[in-house]
């Protein structure tokens, strides 16, 4: 059977993932496109499969017209998936990056798929940050997403818990210093980038051990998902020498 | 006077500025926010300027529909103006980046946004790239192309004319080797980044001398955008040493 109609309960209850209040609510997002499915097929929990293809071995089938309903901003994808969150786990790596409101979910994404691809598995966003699991954060991550523990917190209470656990806590912003040895000698540390526009809370920067920069001109800043890569990637090359 | 009809004919010109056919007809572009007028006033050739606000001084005065009309998907702005393109000016620095067709004007524009940052102002962009004066690519940017010479060209000429000069030529690729400093020790260099899923085109890797890469885990692939301003970063970093 082929859901046509956007008064479907079940089409409807799809719908409402697209909103956080009830992915919060039901703990489940949405995920689109072959790529991603292929990796949530991988690593994900998936709960339900949709595609507008009836032919293939999907749980569900949608027409291509409420295919597009549910993603009316990208061309159209043939496949979908509802999926469970993904449990932030406590494991033994020590390195965690943390987001004090990054609120551009394009930039939340990119720095998720850089941190992906850089071994950081740890993500700390404060309840500013951009959702998580929205579908541009979960696109732009092209997959990253699944390959971290993800986690949402009160950045003050949390970077507080981190120092008594003995993590140098590490800022980021224009004037801090250009060397990041202390850190990627550092047993266990946690690096935060900043909003977009005014960079990080003051109260969040008093609680920083030092703060590092990246050294720009003509411009008044890096994009801050640009800087976390930058700084993520010479973490890695320095501590894997 | 303010204009309040799309039907007038200066409003139609400045709306025929959108693309890109007329941009490079005219030699012009328009740029929007008060933020790039700033970069744009003390860096840019103005032709015209335009505001929603009769009491301002400004060339013209747009209602705020007509405005809107002009930058349907962003939030409203009040000031925007007519440029004449920035010429390509040939100076003794020596460091080329370039685009082989990298075609998502984000991708482009945050490239640029870095290249200033890192002090590099030659770009030459292959004729299948973005386009460089649409709206996302100069929004992107961040005013970061005010301050490049940025060309369009058949790369396939300008590489072999490079290597005339000795240009030392580099690509980019996951398999490229990690170490820079052939790069960042050549008295003159070029290097390339690809298109967002194929790469470097093969005629144009075969013109290179050596590629270099960033070593990546989980995923397929760093952002184009991102595995630049690392590598840009690097070479900086590494020739101010």
């Amino acid at each position: 059977m082929i859901i046509t109609s956007k008064q479907n309960p079940h089409f409807k209850e799809l719908k409402d993932l697209l909103t956080k209040k009830v992915r919060d609510e039901k703990n489940r997002f949405l995920i689109f496109g072959e790529d991603l499915f292929e990796i949530a097929e991988k690593r994900g929990k998936i709960i339900e499969t949709f595609s507008t293809d009836a032919n293939l071995y999907y749980d569900t089938t949608l027409s291509e017209a409420l295919m597009k309903d549910l993603t009316p901003t990208v061309t159209s994808y043939k496949v979908g998936a509802i999926l469970e969150k993904i449990d932030y786990v406590s494991n033994n790596n020590n390195n965690i990056i943390i987001l004090d409101d990054v609120q551009d979910p394009d930039n939340v994404g990119a720095i998720f798929r850089s941190a992906a691809c850089f071994n950081f598995d740890k993500l700390l966003l404060s309840n500013e940050s951009a959702d998580t699991y929205n579908d541009k954060t979960i696109r732009a991550s092209r997959g990253g997403i699944f390959y971290l523990e993800v986690r949402r917190a009160d950045l003050v209470e949390e970077i507080k818990s981190l120092k008594e656990k003995g993590y140098l806590i590490v800022g980021t912003e224009a004037s801090g210093i250009q060397d990041l040895t202390k850190i990627y000698t550092s047993h266990k540390y946690a690096v935060i980038f900043g909003n977009e526009g005014k960079g990080i809370k003051k109260e969040i920067l008093d609680l920083c051990d030092f703060s590092v920069g990246i050294k720009i001109d003509n411009l008044e800043s890096l994009n801050v998902a640009h800087s976390a890569s930058i700084i993520m990637h010479e973490l890695r090359k320095n501590q894997g020498e």
